[in-house]
């Protein structure tokens, strides 16, 4: 599942460690996983279709879709021509603390900083376009296992999962695991799981399903007291009221090996299995691996194999959505070699 | 009061308009202004004392002072040389909507954006140094109105007013006029008024004082529909419990000019009058100019020393406590002009 679409969205640079950097999130993410599957040659590709915006608003506040839909056009109005659209002040709650609640501002500069939590999101022309197309493509991939396939694998960018009900960032705009495991909960009155192995927590998905009995959240992740986005993913957040132990996190220490992280990911599937649920979302970030440039976890692409493999040893339903992963160059064959143990024989191919 | 520490804060660039600008808040402001005086003849100097922390705890978060004191020497051991550290990612609420509060983080990186609200303030080597002087300066003139002063005027930089009780930001670390107005309310068992006539509305004194009946708030600014910081300064916000009544905003319009400014000023001090409070304090921003380079307002150097005589009127014992105001070069000239209007005469010099 795979749409050029993505490539509308094109950051030139990022704000992070008080300076600009290149994006390590960038449009070549997706062509490098694109090739390998392609070159593979056992992996058949299938278009995404239309499936609008209401899936998207069943997760996250229609404020932020309407936010992210005109942004970028109203800052260019306000501020001229700016390729990046980055916010730099934002609605932190100590600025009304004792005042009551704020009101959505009405400059555009205050809204970046209402609707985003970060700096290293970038809007740009066609990040919306590209954002609902992430969303697409994920949505096509779930409904083809809902009608039947064992697997199938959404080549989504932009990434989703850093993004909550109503707050965007991280690389992320719109929580493309989210919508699907909502979308398959709703539409089939299905239990979900959505298992989440990018380096970093997603944050944004445990947010969204915290207090729902109908999908677990189970997270390995560099352990956010050193690792963005910081303030969620210990291992006492385990869901409320509906929701209440349908969280799981398995926070990891720096320069976990394959082994130790494939004995976390054990445990992470015994939760899995204990709430048994009718389908699995498999949020997929690379930057495991051990030469990412940004993260500190030691995988191999033998590991990513033996992950995708333990995973389908579980028997459910899968759709496996991309999320993050910035050594670019291995990128497609750490992908490859992640499905690949999903899915070794593939006679009836994954549809990717 | 003048003081050479506040030339240690002096950042290379800020954040802002989603691109790196030269710093509007630079060490010049004050040089100017003190050359100006200077210049003058009439002005006495007289060196500011060490107050110590404790007049800075009693109205800020002990925990936004430590991390002041110590974050820019945390942030070069984690990342390495860097001359300006500015946040990246913001605790946001909504990151953790539905799930409790957060913890203060233990990243260094994550406690920047937990503690600051935005990215044109950078920490640099002496930052903490120079906002330590900078109360030092506020509470030297502060003491000398206690003491029977008619007027002094605390020529304080980094300024203060955005700076709330638990989060920095907008060119302030801590509020010299929040403390000051403290100090004197709790060690005179006074009723103090902070008139602010910065252009930008001092959110962080309106915040403290909010719930406070010793302490009132009046604030003329440009109206934060259009301008930063956004999120307060409405007419609707009246203070609560004990404050009920005791905070006043007046928003104006863009190119407000003398005689509108002055007519708001004229119902800003009527305000002052009906509180009765036994001192005054001014929060000084003089980036009204109509030469101001990043706000719309269109007061004169005549503008200014009509508001200062403005203020004297009411005749209240008067601490004037320098904020914003960017146009460098005349800076000195309408700061001379302001305190000219207020103490025109100074056959004891007015204290600076």
């Amino acid at each position: 599942m795979f749409s050029l679409r993505h490539q509308a969205h094109h950051p030139q640079r990022e704000f992070e460690s008080s300076g600009f950097q290149e994006p390590f999130e960038r449009p070549e993410r997706a062509e490098f996983i694109r090739s390998a599957l392609a070159a593979d040659g056992s992996f058949e590709f299938v278009a995404p279709e239309d499936w609008g915006v209401a899936p998207i608003e069943a997760v996250h506040d229609p404020g932020l879709v309407h936010f992210l839909e005109h942004a970028w056009e109203e800052y260019q109005q306000a501020h001229g021509p700016t390729h990046d659209v980055i916010p730099d002040v934002f609605a932190m709650p100590q600025l009304r603390e004792g005042m009551g609640a704020a009101r959505e501002p009405s400059d555009v500069s205050a809204r970046l900083g209402w609707w985003c939590f970060e700096t290293t999101t970038p809007l740009t022309h066609g990040t919306y376009d590209a954002a609902r197309s992430s969303v697409d493509v994920a949505l096509t991939a779930a409904d083809l296992v809902a009608n039947g396939e064992r697997f199938a694998y959404g080549l989504c960018r932009p990434p989703g999962h850093h993004a909550a009900r109503s707050v965007y960032g991280g690389y992320c705009f719109f929580n493309n695991a989210a919508v699907v495991a909502d979308h398959l909960a709703r539409t089939l009155d299905a239990k979900v799981t959505v298992l989440d192995v990018d380096y970093h927590h997603g944050n944004g998905t445990q947010q969204i399903f915290y207090s729902r009995g109908d999908v677990q959240f189970v997270s390995l992740h560099g352990d956010t007291e050193r690792a963005y986005p910081y303030l969620t993913g210990h291992v006492d957040e385990r869901g409320t009221g509906d929701g209440a132990g349908t969280t799981s996190n398995f926070p990891l220490a720096a320069h976990t090996d394959d082994d130790t992280f494939l004995d976390h990911l054990a445990a992470a599937c015994d939760d899995v299995d204990s709430f048994d649920p009718d389908l699995v979302v498999v949020s997929l970030g690379l930057d495991t691996y051990f030469d990412d440039p940004i993260c500190d976890l030691d995988l191999t692409a033998d590991g990513f194999e033996a992950c995708g493999r333990m995973v389908a040893q579980m028997g459910f339903p899968t759709v496996v959505l991309q999320e993050g992963g910035y050594a670019t160059a291995e990128l497609g064959e750490n992908a490859r070699r992640w499905l690949t143990g999903l899915a070794p024989t593939r006679p009836n191919p994954t549809k990717a």
